[in-house]
């Protein structure tokens, strides 16, 4: 038979010790962030009805970016791609129990069907944060904090990222009240503005043109791309979207936080779930320059589950290799392979097994991780064993050793020596010093 | 549009927080657990090439039992099922730079087609444990310790559960010298017993008999069942399995571990590709006792990938259903909701929003995890929610304690009350006593 291919699927990783130690340490950082803003994690399924996907996206969309097929009881199901519609299942499936506003998050993987490219890959994992239950900005407030906060931990400040916020509503009312129509009018020209970097600057114009716009109507909106969220806003002073951007970037100034946040009205997010606040957080580094992640407010995706359920969320999703990109590129990953003592109890064939399986029992006792060295090599492959497998000590009893009841502990780093007593008090004191 | 179902798929779950806490508290127990004696922590992705699965099971087995399906560039993929094949795979493709022996574990979902009953999931979460690269007792017994070690810092003692042990080479080798027949013979005997406890004993003795063994042969089979490993293994002493079951024994036996761990002649574990010691981890709950999870030495799966490779590797792999059921029938999982202290920022509308934000990251400056109350809610709402969120504080600012630099803090449980200065070294003092 021919030999199986030993590469995981395109794609897809594997995540060796060192990789795992990384991503151990990324979602440490993120989770112990968030549970000191009592956030709660929550998970759920990798498998979910593909109808989930289709009332959100769309069926065609659905189909297209997720890995689906059909179970053999005729069910269509998709491997998530993204965490939101199960979030809201699970909300919508205990709306009447749950203890409002939920402040929740979730670290958990993702498949999507697409070509791989940098930073994208088509199983990745996602940190998904979301509050539920609370319509004004000061949910906003928490979950931007909360982003800033994730990024803070990893020793990341104002001058490797920014978060870059407008509003739905600010927009949709801003188009309206400069365009001069209704508000059908006023979605069909947002649909262009939304589309603006991605069309050449003639289409585009073009566009709002067929749409009846005036040369000075569409300056005046280029004009909103270098306005800062007060001149902004006071173009269209009763919009509810203004209102909640004015009270966001107060709270924001006043606490401090607004030297990690701007105004953009460049930001829109197309997904047309999105009703209020929108963000992407950007990273400041010249050569990567463009959005890390995103989110905002979401008022209708519970009623896609329950008849007029009237439960909003804000949220927003990260991406581990968007992640791990920011911090190699601002240097913020440390040295994970020293920290915490973990020592390897090396063998002689004069001693008794058993007397190393109770030094190892005993060093783990006294608050170090260690093991037994498997096998029988020679004395210089066991250290060389400690060494390539970060091994901070070698516990080293012989013979006379063993009959004296003491141990001789090795450090790998500072390469000393030491005695010690082969009992758990006189390890710990070791380990301590 | 018809609402969509909030129901999980069939077999599968959603976790909210209080499961997600509970499944993170048992697998943070293994992890610890195993970090302290050296395994390290890996991880491969959900697909995987079908091929994988059929190389190791068969092909029609492979495609029943799994969630399978083509992608769109003609490939067959699965849904891992199992986690050993991944892992023999990250073995291979890296096989002459790891470190041996190696000392992985894993904790990851798994998907298995089957009917949804008691204790199987169509999604369950599974410990993997695995030493590579030691093909002698030595290896067995450390995996062997560290399932003891993971049911131990639960709290289980040799009350309740016990590891049975038994040896595939000693088994063939066994039934060989009883049979008087060769290898082969010996083979078409062994799949009989390894079946006798699926057949009824009449059926049974027809199909050894068959096979041209007499009543007297079939009935020192018969006796091997109730023996202990010394008489067992004496009755082949030339053999390979008796040695290395006389050694592990040994080995338990003078460090303290024979009393969580038996010899049994009925453990075979069915899989094909075990070739050493085998054992089961049984629960010893009398409305429960049955093989919670088991594993062995595996000597062929990095062949699979690569000619003449010869790694031989020792695991287990233990499900969470399984570890739940037996936690809960031995009430062994304490409450989780309490603990660390968890403070909910109360708030009052004459005071500026932002001096709450500042609280709350007063409060988690001092090391307590902290939320302020979003929303706008009446005093006695806020303090509904904190009980029902399992908050063990609220802070309680007004205008008077604003003005003074202080903050009231309310401990729920034990229904006292105290007034600190609102400083992150005030509120330390305060929550650490």
């Amino acid at each position: 038979m021919d030999k199986l291919s030993v590469q995981p699927y395109k794609g897809t990783r594997d995540f060796y010790p060192a990789e795992m130690k990384l991503r151990n340490w990324f979602f440490g950082k993120v989770r112990g962030t968030l549970t000191q803003s009592c956030f709660e994690e929550y998970d759920g399924p990798m498998l979910e009805s593909l109808d989930l996907y289709a009332a959100k996206s769309g069926e065609e969309l659905a189909k297209e970016q997720t890995y689906n097929f059909t179970d053999r009881g005729g069910r269509g199901l998709a491997i998530r791609p993204e965490m939101t519609p199960t979030v809201a299942r699970m909300v919508a499936a205990k709306m009447g129990e749950l203890n409002y506003p939920l402040k929740w998050f979730c670290i958990s993987n993702m498949y999507r069907y697409e070509r791989p490219q940098r930073g994208r890959l088509r199983e990745f994992w996602q940190l998904n944060v979301d509050i539920f239950g609370c319509d004004t900005y000061e949910a906003d407030l928490d979950v931007i904090q909360s982003a800033i906060n994730v990024l803070r931990a990893y020793g990341a400040d104002e001058s490797m990222f920014c978060v870059h916020i407008n509003n739905r509503r600010f927009f949709n009312d801003v188009i309206a009240a400069i365009a001069g129509t209704d508000q059908e009018g006023a979605r069909r020209v947002s649909k262009v503005v939304d589309r603006k970097n991605k069309v050449t600057r003639e289409a585009y114009e073009s566009s709002m043109k067929e749409l009846g716009l005036s040369d000075e109507q569409i300056a005046k909106i280029d004009a909103l791309y270098g306005m800062g969220v007060k001149e902004a806003t006071a173009l269209c002073p009763d919009s509810q979207g203004a209102a909640e951007l004015n009270s966001l970037f107060d709270a924001l100034e006043k606490t401090g936080m607004d030297k990690y946040c701007t105004f953009d009205f460049g930001i829109i997010r197309g997904l047309d779930y999105y009703t209020g606040t929108v963000f992407e957080v950007f990273d400041l580094a010249p050569e990567n320059n463009r959005a890390m992640f995103g989110g905002g407010r979401y008022d209708n995706l519970v009623g896609l589950f329950v008849k007029n359920a009237k439960i909003s969320g804000v949220g927003y999703g990260m991406g581990d290799v968007t992640l791990e990109n920011f911090l190699v590129t601002h240097k913020l990953i440390p040295d994970l392979t020293g920290g915490e003592a973990k020592v390897l109890v090396t063998r002689f064939d004069d001693v008794p097994y058993e007397a190393y399986v109770k030094l190892a029992d005993t060093l783990r006792e006294s608050g170090v991780a260690a093991s037994l060295y498997l096998g029988s090599k020679k004395f210089g492959k066991q250290i060389d064993y400690a060494v390539k497998g970060d091994y901070t000590h070698v516990a080293i009893m012989g013979g006379s050793e063993l009959a004296e009841g003491t141990v001789k502990i090795k450090d790998l780093n500072a390469r000393t020596e030491a005695v010690c007593n082969n009992t758990a008090e006189a390890l710990a004191a070791y380990f301590c010093n």
